[in-house]
């Protein structure tokens, strides 16, 4: 529930008392807090979709998958804590030969406290109240307070029912989840001197001013933003030969998915100059209808970044156009095309991500040529790569590895899989620090490192006791040891 | 060397270039540079320390037992990358049966690329040229240019021939080791596009200023800073009745240690009320003859610290003098007392690290008096305790643990052993990151992580082929595996 009752110094206070229960709980006690929850979610799950579907329009079918995808990141974050590597465990034996003697030293991480996060208009479950973010917080035992998206209030309220009373019955202590609305409440929570760490998906402007907000506090905390990305796909002439028209009808289905509303659409797409790649796709693109977008204010802004885009030189619609009113009638895809010559004449203007069912092919003439309009490409979390198995792409793999988290070979990045190796994060603006807001490592963002120096067994944290009574993995005077 | 001749750009764009070769060096390689570095300093040691004591006039001895800390600094990182652990190497498997099908996904760390290293004045070897902060940003791969201390400038200048010679011979590429001077250089350096991350250690008010300048730059980088810490120290009533002598002589030893000047300096030390403690460590303290400080600004400043702690109400000075002139005579020990109410009263003045050999008594009457001052204590690297092993301190144990990165139990917190379980940070402003700057995990800090969504075995990094060539650890379907 949004607390209107309650204010934010007294949630802080709340999360607070909560922190240092949470802390203390077990990996076992809050794996299954969070299963409680992912039950509670799929057991109202069509509930939940029918509110998600009135605020954004996204869909049944895509919203049930989506809650099926939040309750499994629920479980995984679940796993990854009983697990128990996690924690980081180390232990240092003293060793009073050495010069200077050293000490019994023991090193595990620990939850950084309340931790404060911010919801996303484009994934109403799961990068939202009980998204991603959350989900690793409390995994760790931080707790939590969301500032809901204002595209799905309804929603927000309706899951922070299910969620609290879930975690409730499981036996979370009170205080540990929270949620609040309306920007005044979001600015105050980044600043509030009681919250230790920001998680935030969302646009770059905004993102930037609440990290400049948390960064600039007397005592600066760690925002975790995930901000923009232009996702850049590269295809190669051979891979162009070899199959033209499955790429476009791969990179259509693609740049459209959820009317262009992913974080990880492909935005510009580097093609070979003179093929008839451009019509391909626009035939690809002819197929598909685009449709409401999720918020009547990023349905407005929508036309106006396709103006944008279509005033500038050299630049070509090759498929829909930039004239329509996607907040009356949906937004409708659009294609542009230009050259990596122009692209390196105006970068700023052509590498700005624009949030909606478009994409720019840019047409390259030599691989130097290529190289050098991707050294223009800002941070992203995707970059992709179609080439044919004989080519060596070797150095464009290392230059597509230098600007993204994420590199695939002949995908496409709006599917995001949730598990172990998942890197949902890359260079500025993609995200603000270097880690990821999916998959297993993303709970590391919530922790902070504690060594205690010739502890008593009965001062330490049973991860730390020299018996492993947790069974968990841990190195032991250098060497890596399974349980 | 310090290069007079070349400019910044120059230096970050022989970084720029480097960084690709040092990134495709193996750990084998690298770890050879290491291996370099540390036996020409070895090597150069008398002559380095010669040109260290005449600038920083910390002696021979301690100087000594630096470079040897410091080259074994450098080979525990050397160890560290060729266990590959460091790596973080995750192997995700495709799974087309899942809903909906996972692709293959293999994740790791890759470097940051180009480094800014600021050294300390209080560590010429340790946390300066050839430091920790170099170290571990070229064990992973990333060049460095250090912004020299003035405290040390022809020590730094020496130091960095040395090195860059050790490297060049050892095969490291040209451009990834360079060392400029001057404020204005450390300011551009902080600002420069190239670089990709910032260690620091100093003070705060210079540390947060560097701080605010890496997170306000278009493109924000981390700024690993240590910046201040009080390293508070608890002795209970039953310890005190055990061992009022020992205590009294270990805590005169360990603030009067390098002239006060050590980042893990015990700053304030809480004590009973109404026993003899001062008396004792006044006693202990007396012996203790001081020395000349770091530098003359530094050793200007001392007295101004001390008479402002001194200027307080219900402050009484217990042993030394505050009206002396440790610029022209050398810097001599100060303890001060205080209550835990006045510590409620007035916390930010009484609560604020003063460099040098001082350190402030604060007397306590109840458990609950003692918790409340401790949570006033900001941040810090450290924090101990002394009591009986029959004691029950958990409580005290988890307050310490929420206001330091290193907790110690009956010892003092100036050695700082670097091993595996080592953790030099803390809440800030004892840091700005959730990050350690001494020890293996150190690492992590200049590594961002990159995964690789169905790519072909060629385009692979070794740690990430199927038949794991490094033989390093990884965890593979989320089972982690030795080699």
């Amino acid at each position: 529930m949004t607390h209107e009752t309650l204010s934010l110094s007294d949630l802080t206070a709340a999360a607070t008392a909560a922190a240092r229960i949470a802390a203390a709980a077990s990996d076992v006690e809050r794996a299954t807090w969070l299963r409680a929850v992912a039950d509670a979610l799929d057991a109202h799950s069509a509930e939940l979709v029918e509110i998600a579907d009135s605020e954004s329009h996204l869909g049944a079918t895509r919203l049930t998958g989506e809650v099926a995808r939040t309750t499994g990141q629920l479980r995984l974050f679940a796993d990854v804590i009983t697990e128990g590597s996690y924690l980081e465990a180390i232990v240092d034996h003293a060793n009073p030969n050495s010069t200077p003697p050293s000490p019994d030293l023991r090193r595990m991480l620990v939850p950084v406290g309340p931790v404060g996060v911010f919801s996303a208009s484009n994934f109403p479950f799961a990068f939202s109240v009980a998204g991603g973010d959350t989900a690793s917080a409390l995994a760790v035992g931080c707790p939590v307070i969301v500032k809901a998206h204002s595209g799905h209030i309804k929603l927000s309220e309706r899951t922070a029912e299910v969620v609290s009373a879930a975690l409730r019955t499981a036996g979370a202590p009170d205080g540990i989840f929270a949620v609040v609305s309306g920007r005044e409440a979001g600015v105050a929570l980044v600043q509030d001197p009681a919250i230790k760490a920001v998680g935030f998906t969302g646009s770059v402007p905004g993102g930037r001013a609440l990290f400049d907000l948390a960064v600039g506090r007397p005592e600066p905390i760690p925002f975790y933003g995930e901000l923009g990305s232009l996702n850049p796909v590269v295809v190669t002439a051979a891979a162009l030969a070899d199959r033209a028209e499955a790429l476009a009808a791969g990179l259509a289905a693609s740049f459209t998915l959820g009317v262009g509303q992913f974080c990880t659409k492909p935005g510009v797409v580097f093609i070979p100059a003179g093929t008839n790649f451009a019509t391909l796709l626009a035939e690809a693109t002819a197929e598909k209808t685009g449709g409401a977008m999720l918020t009547e204010r990023i349905a407005e802004a929508y036309p106006d970044g396709l103006r944008a885009v279509a005033a500038l030189p050299a630049v070509d619609v090759v498929s829909g156009s930039v004239d329509q009113d996607a907040a009356a009638h949906g937004a409708a895809p659009v294609v542009f095309s230009t050259t990596a010559a122009n692209v390196m004449d105006r970068p700023e203007e052509l590498l700005e991500e624009c949030f909606g069912p478009t994409t720019l092919l840019i047409e390259y003439t030599t691989g130097a040529e290529l190289m050098a309009a991707l050294a223009k490409v800002p941070g992203s979390l995707t970059a992709t790569v179609h080439a044919q198995p004989e080519e060596d792409i070797s150095g464009l793999v290392e230059q597509l590895s230098h600007l993204a988290g994420r590199v695939l070979f002949n995908g496409w990045p709006t599917g995001v899989a949730v598990n172990w190796a998942q890197q949902h994060g890359g260079p500025y603006p993609a995200t603000t620090s270097l880690f990821t807001s999916v998959g297993a490592t993303a709970v590391r963002r919530f922790q902070r490192p504690v060594a205690y120096q010739d502890a008593p067994e009965s001062a330490l944290h049973p991860a730390l006791r020299e018996a492993n009574p947790l069974g968990i993995p841990r190195r032991v005077d250098g060497e890596l040891r399974l349980p």
